[in-house]
């Protein structure tokens, strides 16, 4: 196996969030599930912008802030994702170079926007997110660039992805370019929703073995395999998956590989003020962790020390550099 | 004298603000002097956003912000300020009504975009800007409504309007209409070299009794009557104006008028994460206790409690509402 050129090569939706506070009454009214992800369209994004609070807009993309982790941790990531050449494309542009992530995936020049999504924040803390694809559903199997993928150690997939028919080639097309050349395949699961909406794909992704690692939250993995019993969903996760990683919030989370089982805890913190982005950022610490060699436990720990900063902010990009928040807590310099 | 629509009324630039976080190695080798506003061009806007790194995208304006300020303590505000019909301009827009301000001014369809200004953050929390005024310089005398000034108690007039030339006239006819209809006058003197490219211009305006009331920093205030002197300064100011609120940051402000004198605390807080729009939020508490009819001890105190929650988190606008956090610090609900 040659060298590469990057740790992490994430294929996602380019996103730009809207973020705001509101009170839990908007959810009920405008009927959201909270802390689900729910696709809009144009039209119900601009319906629903008009009903929110001022806002904080921030580059975001669950894969994205996954690679602006990486890059944070000091790791090497590159980002495959479709944009739009317009005001929200070149923020996101700027935002993801300028966090030390490779982007090359050309804008489109026609078409819908670029995405961006509507992310409703309650006192508790939780997010409740509603995207309008924009953009990013045109994605396509011409956007992976065979070399990139083959340079790259991990090619993490977003999950979302099975949303937009035309990314879910560009997906495949990068899976199989990378276990060819001997790299390492890991998928994460997204949100529940978006697991019942493609229960049967994802199941079929992951037995074929086009997948080696499998990041989930407990609501995820309990969808995927539509039991409400933790202890059955991870046994079916362990059955399938080499290897999977489910987060379960303030109870830390369970790393799984054949027999072997190993519980890490979260990392403490004062107040949630915004969860937008701690599973993003718990993958981005778990994948430095194995690009570095870490074992289960370590790379875990890195996850929580990612969360945790992402927790205390507003918005899914870390606010300050991993790399020395993970020194600062005992880990060495890379 | 009529009932009063609004409690403040403000006039400014319509901005939003690009926040980074830098290293101070930034402000040298750009040449920046730390705490300023430095006005640049848009080549030069794009330039530098290549330099910075990702970055937050919030409404700001100075005027603006103190809008915000006063609605978010459940005062009445209205605002009027000039964007371009583009992304930003629609941000700014709904940022300010989702505030609950009034805001009608109509956007420019053609000319330069909506103004942008790019705020570096250094780890001391002080705030760098870099101001594009874009589409806010064709903020012309015609967009100001004589009835929307005749109906607010105060007209609050930003200094960094004395840049964009049109602006001038709208500020002075503003000014006049409101002196006319016996409402009360307020300036900002905005930032030190802003008073230092328009120094005559502000010493005629408060010299000529336009304004009753002048909002200042202790920069800009040395920075008016050329002096290092604080004492000088503020007995200058005393002599000029009908009544001044001169802020010195953790040692508090200080109110005068005529021969009285009242010093007002900081609200302690545990670190400035970014002093972006601290001034801004300074003076939507006094205007807030003010338009309640509060003495200078007590508006002081209000003022002092908004500066506080801004310098907490990114952002130049209120992330939680100032209502509750003045009841929780002993205020009565209005």
């Amino acid at each position: 196996m040659t060298n590469t050129r990057y740790d992490v090569l994430a294929l996602g939706n380019a996103i730009v969030d809207v973020l705001a506070r509101v009170e839990d009454d908007l959810l009920v009214s405008e009927k959201l599930a909270k802390g689900s992800m729910a696709l809009i369209d144009e039209a119900r994004a601009k319906a629903l912008y008009e009903k929110i609070g001022p806002s904080v807009y921030v580059s975001g993309g669950s894969a994205a802030n996954t690679c602006a982790g990486v890059a944070s941790f000091g790791a090497r990531a590159a980002f495959i994702g479709k944009v739009r050449d317009d005001e929200l494309g070149t923020a996101f542009t700027h935002d993801i170079r300028a966090a030390g992530v490779h982007f090359t995936t050309p804008p489109a020049h026609e078409g819908p926007s670029t995405a961006s999504s509507t992310i409703l924040v309650t006192p508790d803390g939780e997010r409740t997110m509603n995207t309008f694809l924009g953009a990013s559903q045109h994605l396509g199997p011409d956007d992976v660039d065979p070399e990139l993928v083959r340079a790259s150690g991990t090619i993490y997939l977003e999950g979302y992805l099975f949303d937009p028919p035309e990314a879910m080639n560009a997906f495949q097309r990068a899976a199989d370019i990378a276990h060819e050349a001997g790299r390492k395949v890991a998928i994460t699961l997204s949100d529940s929703f978006c697991v019942e909406r493609h229960r049967a794909d994802f199941l079929a992704f992951i037995r074929a073995k086009k997948v080696d690692l499998v990041f989930a939250n407990e609501h995820e993995a309990k969808a995927l395999y539509e039991t409400a019993d933790f202890a059955t969903a991870l046994e079916a996760l362990r059955n399938d998956a080499s290897e999977a990683v489910v987060t379960r919030s303030e109870l830390g989370a369970v790393f799984v590989k054949g027999q072997d089982t190993v519980h890490v805890p979260a990392h403490p913190i004062e107040r949630v003020v915004d969860a937008t982005g701690a599973g993003d950022l718990y993958a981005a610490g778990v994948l430095t962790g194995f690009a570095r060699g870490f074992d289960f436990a370590q790379s875990g720990r890195l996850g929580a020390l990612a969360a945790a900063e992402i927790l205390s902010h507003i918005g899914a990009r870390p606010q300050r550099n991993l790399a020395s928040f993970a020194a600062e807590n005992g880990f060495l310099g890379s």
